[in-house]
């Protein structure tokens, strides 16, 4: 676990054991650096100030902010589990179709969190791992995100559906709109597929409805992360409309 | 210019002269490659194939994807332009205070052209340049988005509200929230500030308002380009209903 918020995030999740956080010596003050070291204290997790070099050497991103940390690996969550209510508030789900993209991966996951998903559905073998990369461009929405790791997405879907879960694929070649749904308070899926590819025809099969963005301009595409930050937060803004009574 | 797609929207928007594209001689067949060829051979571009090592030399970002283009600097476009409505339509302007990541900034250009922004304001000495990596990620969003460099952002947010444009500031400690915005089809700017940091106190004090986007997780911020993602869309959204004369 490489990065500031990353390693900050860790601490404060608590979701994970963590058995050492190593920071560069030569770091200038900070106050993120500063709740680390306290979180640090508080729940009594070795901290080791080492020379640049030699944090390096531990280091698997190109920028780890001077700051690892070395904790249990983190578990995965079971589909089941996601499709079900928390705290009286339906599933908002996120699934990814072949995202290998490090970076991408990461941007989705921060800004699903922080949307208000509740949980993400990635295939086992297709999509990007939980690399370092990923979690540190995540800064530290992997602690909070449950994350369902399936065998095939198509199936993964097929069970969602028959849970209730209405499944919505983001794809250009969508015919309606995301703002032509009729998104309630109602569990859902949104699935969001490679960039350049879109999703994939078993994917599309199983949704029960796929939709667009509109692109006001010359371009013909959106990069990935962007059209998820977009559809996630139309989505919760609907259901949050909903929840209201609001129209 | 590097990139498939910078290169073919390059060639698209003839915005600008195209000296020479040089590609790798030993590329995949691939759609967006015909499209190159084809762009290039209409318009009477020099088109060389060479090995992969000479491409490499001309390359300035870590993947050129084996095309790059030498083409004349983009002009940059007035403030008094992008200030005045364009085919009737009243603008829809970006700006940016300090947005200093050449990824972020790139993706932040490509998703505000998919979102329908019509003009950019970029502080001149402060902002990250438009470099190659800007103009990959931005994946040819700047040849089609008027860019106007400013001395000072202060200044021009106030030019900018002196000639009747909404100045709109997005941070994370606004007090509203960018749902309850009154937002029609008046001319707009919405300004966006370095991730971290946010916007700059001089900033702040020139904006007509200040919005947040909610936060519904455990984190507390969203990466700068998704935020703006998910803001420019929505004041997108509000100028559609009103002109359609939707609630």
């Amino acid at each position: 676990m490489e990065g500031r918020q990353a390693v900050r995030e860790l601490l404060l999740a608590g979701a994970r054991k963590v058995r050492e956080v190593v920071m560069a010596e030569d770091l200038d003050p900070s106050p993120i650096l500063d709740d680390i070291r306290q979180l640090a204290r508080e729940q009594r997790v070795t901290l080791s100030e080492v020379g640049r070099k030699a944090l390096e050497r531990q280091s698997h991103t190109e920028s780890s902010q001077g700051v690892v940390a070395l904790a249990a690996e983190m578990q995965p969550a079971e589909l089941d589990d996601l499709a079900r209510p928390a705290h009286g508030v339906a599933p908002f789900l996120l699934a990814l179709d072949s995202v290998t993209d490090p970076g991408n991966l990461g941007a989705l996951l921060r800004t699903a969190e922080c949307a208000g998903v509740s949980g993400v559905v990635l295939p086992r073998h297709r999509a990007a791992h939980l690399t370092p990369t990923v979690t540190k461009t995540a800064a530290g929405a992997i602690e909070h995100l449950p994350i369902a790791l399936v065998g095939g997405l198509p199936s993964a879907l097929e069970q969602l559906r028959s849970e209730g879960v209405w499944v919505i694929g983001l794809d250009s070649a969508g015919a309606g709109s995301i703002y032509d749904l009729a998104v309630a308070d109602a569990p859902i899926c949104l699935v969001a597929g490679a960039e350049g590819k879109g999703l994939s025809p078993l994917v599309t099969r199983r949704c029960d409805e796929v939709v667009s963005l509109p692109l006001r301009g010359n371009l013909d595409s959106l990069n990935v992360a962007a059209a998820v930050a977009v559809a996630a937060y139309e989505v919760a803004r609907r259901r949050m409309a909903a929840s209201d009574g609001a129209p």
